[in-house]
């Protein structure tokens, strides 16, 4: 069993509504000095011994299900 | 200027419904050999050099505003 990370951002240049919220609301909060804020999912599975290049399907699943490549990019971590 | 990443989680115990939705979808195009799936939150920031103790200051924003310490768990790292 392997446990598989998916790091899914917004591209850059695509307006990050999530992250605006949470730079504006840290700013009304009294912290200044935080800038370049982004908000980007997180996705966390384990995927079993049976399936042998995990990376590569991982990144099928990523291109099918997990991110909108139009507008998303991602990073795959397996441990 | 440090770059701040804060992973926040639901904690064990909650029931993950983007997780879920996440396990059923994949096992639905065909990957059975999926368990196990969490969805969280990633956000990034990056955060002045006129901020003294960050790591501090950064917990003291997650229990402010970026996460519900009722439910979620939090992890932060400063670079």
């Amino acid at each position: 069993m392997a446990k598989v990370k998916v790091h899914v951002f917004l591209k850059p240049g695509v307006l990050d509504v999530q992250g605006k919220a949470v730079e504006g609301a840290l700013h009304g909060l009294g912290w200044a000095d935080v800038s370049n804020a982004r908000v980007g999912k997180m996705i966390e599975f384990d995927i079993g011994d049976g399936v042998e290049d995990k990376a590569a399907e991982v990144k099928r699943m990523c291109e099918t299900l997990l991110a909108n490549t139009v507008i998303e990019s991602y990073r795959i971590e397996v441990e």
